[in-house]
């Protein structure tokens, strides 16, 4: 099959061999994938992976031992785990420690022809909700996240750091709490976009120059510049006993202050994979704006320039059209 | 009077103005101060403290307007607050942003014969408590601030990082909880006091050393060794979606691994000042051991020599005899 493969280089294959579901597994025909800030870190030797990329997906059972699942439109969670260890067991299955990760860790991804994951990971599109919308479930849940470890108030002052295209679905998730929320960005463009969805932005296109009327004033800061600078500006940013949630991966470790941390007692919460059901039903309501997201679209054929392009400062999400959508089961 | 003053230097200063009590203010002759690592740090220029070192203490109530306060035995909270401010009146007082500090921040401390405190900070010593007992207060409160702030359950794996004086109590505090509780430390010295308090130890004398089982199987790490190290350390140990509680302040940055933080979805929380009224009742209890971390006690007279005692390698709590119990009001 083609498959965009991440080895000693990256390179599009075109012989490369379709995967077979295991036993409880189902073989899935990519229709659409999107390009993640992971996966250019991925490129850029996170992780250290090798294999096919690409973890955010939307696509079509075409074999699975239940015949009703054969035919279905899903999405699927991206950490296959062993559901038996301590870890498992605890319910914390996201981060077992046998764990592999679709086009991140051990488990090649979806930015191919097919792709296999087991069927707990699976969940179905509802039948109205585009291929262009559900495609972005995996990053929503994780935008989830947010919510299902940190107590937001409705009250509570928050910030959105980083207008990135996680960002940005945060910043729309962290808007259902109708909390008072501001995100700070430096790109004029994508925060008039939060503007037309009613939310509160600041362009502060210097990390020196936060606005003073929020400095050590905010209840919850979200960190989503990607960058390790975000962490020093989050920090000046949260109020004492504030809660700063880190969403931002990186190569690379970050120089920080964990006095200042002990000093004004900060409680930091690494925030990773999130549930998909929340992000489906949000998806599903209407009441969430992904498309204007879509920045560029690619046939898988030409997925090293949907990369290139990806990575170019002030690109949204871009996608990769895989298969038509069609039930090619029969 | 004579005080320990930190300005370009440190110096012991015989005729140091004795502070003069504002309104609502209590002055206290103190009769025993603690050294910190606090104090040592500030020396180091930490904060850019100058005046009198010293925010461990127990002392008399010599001048008050109010009778009944005068000849009282009192301890002290360090923070002086606005009580006006919306943090304050959030119920944060401690982090209050007008905030002076004793001993650390533009408020003279304990190590000079007579210090100022309001009212509100003042605590009474039970009768039967023992000044040596008495001056631990403080560092016992900072320790059960880590109650205050994070719930540690019975069934929970704990590890408390580093054998030092703060470290030792609180691991006493920890212990209260009835959890599986280990003290990982370099100082057999140390942790042989732990083990005559039936907490399991383990000597690892290099950082790289930890032991494996203990490696990300830990539900809760506090973190109290002092130094930037110990917060790797905390983190090879802490489990995918466990706590790290922050006790260390230092000079200087962390070179933080915060992508891990993300991927593991670890929670950091500083801690700080903590409450007294649960480290009197402990302390009046009798449940917990302060008086074997005392290494030496020097009179005032002696405060440098004490202060160069106290940062030696290996040496627990140094007091400081500053006057006798008695009461003096008349």
């Amino acid at each position: 099959m083609l498959a965009l493969v991440l080895d000693d280089e990256l390179r599009l294959v075109d012989d490369y061999p379709a995967p077979t579901p295991a036993h409880g597994q189902a073989l899935i025909r990519v229709i659409k994938a999107g390009i993640c800030n992971t996966d250019l870190e991925l490129v850029r030797g996170y992780h250290g992976f090798q294999g096919v990329l690409g973890h955010e997906f939307v696509g079509l059972v075409e074999q699975h031992p239940d015949p009703d699942w054969v035919g279905r439109r899903v999405v699927g969670e991206i950490n296959l785990t062993c559901g038996e260890c301590d870890t498992c067991l605890a319910g914390r299955h996201t981060h077992c420690p046998h764990r592999t990760v679709l086009g991140i860790a051990g488990h090649d991804g979806a930015f191919g022809e097919y792709l296999v994951l087991p069927t707990e990971n699976l969940h179905p599109v509802p039948p109205d909700l585009p291929d262009d919308a559900a495609v972005f479930t995996e990053p929503l849940a994780a935008a989830f996240e947010i919510l299902q470890q940190a107590h937001i108030h409705p009250t509570d002052r928050v910030v959105l750091l980083g207008d990135g295209k996680l960002g940005l679905l945060c910043a729309q998730v962290l808007a259902l709490t109708r909390c008072n929320l501001t995100i700070i960005g430096r790109h004029a463009a994508k925060l008039q976009l939060a503007e037309q969805w009613g939310i509160a932005t600041r362009l502060v296109p210097a990390e020196e120059d936060l606005p003073a009327d929020l400095v050590r004033e905010v209840d919850v800061v979200v960190e989503c510049t990607g960058s390790p600078a975000g962490f020093d500006q989050a920090l000046r940013l949260v109020r004492p006993r504030g809660t700063l949630v880190l969403k931002s991966t990186y190569h690379g470790r970050t120089h920080a202050d964990m006095t200042a941390v002990v000093v004004d007692e900060i409680t930091l919460v690494g925030s990773r994979c999130g549930p998909f059901a929340p992000a489906l039903r949000l998806l599903n309501s209407g009441k969430v704006d992904v498309l204007s997201l879509i920045h560029a679209r690619y046939p898988l054929t030409d997925a090293l320039e949907a990369l290139e392009h990806a990575a170019r400062g002030g690109t949204l999400k871009v996608l990769l059209d895989v298969h038509e959508t069609r039930t090619s089961g029969g």
